[in-house]
């Protein structure tokens, strides 16, 4: 019998009741389907590098929870391999970001994704790109 | 009059104290010094991913903090500009990691960085490469 | 007395009168202005790796000589400092490829670049990323 | 009947024999087995950008190049998937350099290398990383 594969809410619903530090940064999750998936967060205090800014970790963490949910979506466990990020500006307490993610390949068991925070006014604050493998398990 | 510049001890010590998301983390630094850093950290629940090992943007971020530690202990304000992450091993809850930073080329204002991350038997857990900028403004 | 700058249309001609890399790849500019760049170039059998297509390393050159183009068109001397590449899909010989690189962000001496190396068809082949730094040297 | 494997000596010859880019840069290995190859070229004119140094794209492709040979050299197919380059210092026309690579890691079918590009007196002048996606085909 194979398995059955959750729908994209579901898979949505179950990774960020497991995701303990995706949880921590306080995504939320607005638009997640095939190939794309949109999230915001708020800068909070933790999140703050030593000159007040949001550090550098977080942008990134927040990218890659943003392509976890976006290959991850259709229901096949998948796992970064690397990823790079640009620092473009910087993000300060309070504002609110916004992580779109683009499947910009996907091929038998390999992806490509790249993902931009931005501003609320729509400045680029960091640009990321990974790439993840795919794997024949499904989310149970 | 010149502006005094701290010693790489007083820069670590006012890192830590300021910079609130490497405390979230819990970095403890065993050794900073002009071109190398080293230091620790314990995988606690609150950095795990939905499967339950630590999430790749903890392994990039306290990697970007031991970058941050190595290229500002002489004092200068140093950005970083980008940086790339391959994530070899998964890292599992109470896990005790090492994170060691090299500096591979300082030119004039930009530098180049390592990081590796290793679980306590030494196995590579992720590899960081960073590209900094020296800005002319000392820590203050 | 300032150094007068080249135009756009100069600063081209003479990179590929002198850039012998760039004319051994057979590259034929056919826009670039700040920005933004497009050239052409058609895979010849001196480009071919051991597998019959394109090797990585030209899919790349041909990319940084697209992001040398669109961030030295301005007349001042840029270089990149780090860049990396997603091999998407394979090119084979007798293509004609397209290279488009765009400007993502440009700070004071920092610009941030993505390259795109598609198929006549648009298929996307290489997704490049390259980090430069602005001199204040002018192009002579 | 199990398809039988060159020995790394064979896909080496094999290797220089079919890859025209690599027979075109010129590239001389000296050494190549499991984990790690090591080759050297000289800058020929031809390689040259607007600047008179190495084009940074041929930095990127004798570095590809060594990558191929040290993940293939077990005789099993593999393909880079993506790769990231520092450009740390210039090289000349006419200088002879080294590239080293290093196996840092190899998974059931993704490896991770190291390359490192030098001057004779033992400057670094590029650093790069790769990943590889190691298929189950056999070189023939």
């Amino acid at each position: 019998m194979e398995e059955s594969k959750r729908s994209p809410e579901e898979v949505v619903k179950v990774m960020l009741e497991r995701d303990r530090f995706t949880r921590w940064m306080g995504l939320e999750v607005e638009e997640c389907r095939a190939g794309y998936c949109k999230l915001h967060y708020q800068v909070k205090d933790e999140m703050l590098n030593g000159f007040d800014i949001v550090h550098g970790g977080v942008l990134f963490s927040a990218s890659d929870s943003a392509l976890a949910f976006v290959c991850n979506v259709d229901g096949n466990i998948t796992l970064a391999l690397d990823a790079s990020i640009n620092f473009i500006r910087p993000a300060k307490p309070g504002e609110r970001l916004t992580v779109e993610a683009v499947e910009v390949h996907r091929g038998r068991t390999i992806g490509v994704y790249e993902i931009r925070t931005t501003r609320e006014n729509g400045e680029l604050v960091a640009l990321f790109r990974g790439t993840a493998y795919r794997t024949a398990k499904v989310l149970s």
